[in-house]
């Protein structure tokens, strides 16, 4: 059984890995990475049997579960880094504070098709990626142990991803990350002294300025944050005030089309490049509706992506502290200038 | 002039390199990183030249500033983050917050010997680089402005090192960066409430079980600590309690000792691992005073030393969620068990 404990100083959680801990030969092979051809490829189409059971899928009429002729299809991670059986058994060793590592982790396999990434598809294949993820959140919501449903997409190697094959990861926790929590206090103590959404309240002062701004739609707008911790870091962001993802009030595939030009963008401007793309969206408020009581009020749900363009150093992991080597304004201009096609 | 800029939903501070904005083609040269020969590296002994003015030195008698002799050389960085020149000039644009990039950045060059590394070096070398470190800490805290002093090393391309001979950086800011400021909240919250020192508790829980001790002399202790965030993180911190580690009371041949032990010992165990290592100290009381009152009771400064052996994911990033492989327990007791004569 996985295990979260808590650092003592700071109170950030750490998923321990315990069934297979990795031993120091492990991290020459590790460093690797793994490239599979599309023959061996488990989430190529007909590879279904190197994965475990489908939990949801987008299918064709008349095909069957863990077989192809689906278009999205949702698997459990075969390497879970939580595992969803069991309580979560808090306890104290000496001062320490840990549980179980409760959870769920879940791929999402974006296409039967090796060879496509994120922003070869359509406005409205990303649409239906998106209809996906929402689900299964609204579903995962359900189980009052997870707290936070976390929906993050590793593009590259270095950014993290160990099979090339278009994918999304789903991360459900019994704990807030503290990111996360930092943005939902930060929210909420705007909201006590203003009694407006800071994401609104930002929202307004981009289009104002309009010097930030990658690209907008009807339903959404995509910009490079004032504070952008990384060269080319993009927000997403719904125009209309809303704290939930999977309840959103836009179309899917608005907000894939902005995610498909904003991609495109980036790919010419940076010569496709390796990409983290998280969203936040409100906590589970099934598990805890008490603390949150203005969320729906003082959140507002987003994407961060984020292009990895440089070694992240000691300074930013020490310190929390990011140098930014292109300023915010100059990176937006140049991919609004971009033209896109689609 | 460079900017530090806050994000408004975590108060985050970030820097914004405004001087040489790097631009999107900027990037592919970027990530290759430098590997200078020595006959043109800077910071190789006959080549002062190459660089800025030293600011100080360990040198032979009756050698001159900037030219060979010396041991250990103090040296402003020839691409700062932050500029030394100016004032702070706080302000508003619109709901953002802004402040001109004042601090410093300097590098301290270990060695003149290009090849040699930390772990190579005696102990007494590395408590006269300690003691340079002190010193330099110090001097910058005279300097108001300045808030926080960060001492960090990056070891390897992975770590963020763009020159491969042994140097360490500092960099002085006009605020205290989040990480730091969480620590200091969360020792101050303990205190708050047990009137006793986190740290002391740490040490004194770790020495009790014994189980994550790594090494330790009569002065510190290395230890992997208990919600780890990566395989084979080091704590190394001072058994007698103080805040401040420009002030401390151990030997620096001590520390230098317990810092070579360690290094070897990963080294020996990892095949010699690119890392980061940080000292954790505590503010500069001369800029605030006030607001730190219990700060030499409830603080312990620290050496947090990172390992860098696997690609961090979007996942982290995202989140500040750290899934760690690598049981804390198993770490220490492989490491303990290395045998290292020096």
């Amino acid at each position: 059984m996985p295990q979260l404990r808590k650092d003592p100083v700071t109170g950030r959680w750490i998923i321990i890995a315990t069934e297979r801990s990795l031993r120091p030969h492990d991290f020459s092979t590790e460093m690797e990475g793994h490239s599979f051809i599309p023959a061996k490829c488990p989430f190529c189409q007909g590879n279904e049997h190197l994965t475990p059971n489908e939990i949801v899928a987008i299918r064709k009429e008349n095909t069957e579960k863990d077989k192809p002729g689906w278009q999205v299809r949702v698997i459990p991670n075969k390497f879970p880094a939580l595992r969803i059986e069991g309580d979560l058994e808090k306890r104290g060793i000496g001062m320490y504070d840990m549980m179980n590592g409760i959870g769920a982790h879940e791929v999402i396999v974006e296409t039967p098709d090796h060879h496509k990434s994120l922003k070869e598809m359509s406005s409205q294949e990303i649409g239906e990626i998106i209809t996906v993820m929402q689900n299964r959140i609204e579903d995962l919501h359900r189980d009052k142990r997870l707290r936070y449903i976390l929906v993050f997409k590793n593009h590259g190697v270095s950014a993290g991803a160990s099979l090339s094959h278009s994918h999304s990861q789903i991360i459900a926790t019994p704990v807030t990350p503290k990111r996360v929590k930092e943005e939902l206090n930060g929210a909420r103590r705007y909201f006590d002294l203003k009694e407006r959404c800071i994401f609104c309240d930002v929202i307004s002062q981009e289009r104002d300025s309009g010097v930030r701004i990658v690209y907008e739609n009807e339903e959404f707008l995509a910009y490079c944050p004032f504070a952008s911790r990384f060269p080319f870091e993009i927000c997403i962001i719904p125009k209309q005030h809303h704290h939930h993802f999977f309840e959103m009030e836009a179309s899917p595939t608005s907000l894939g089309e902005i995610i498909k030009v904003t991609l495109i963008k980036l790919s010419k401007a940076l010569k496709n490049p390796q990409y983290n793309l998280l969203i936040h969206t409100a906590p589970n408020l099934t598990s805890r509706r008490g603390y949150w009581t203005t969320i729906n009020e003082d959140f507002h749900w987003h994407i961060e992506l984020m292009p990895r363009l440089l070694r992240t150093a000691g300074f930013e992991w020490g310190t929390g502290f990011y140098i930014n080597p292109t300023v915010p304004e100059e990176a937006a201009r140049y991919l609004r200038n971009i033209e896109v096609n689609i």
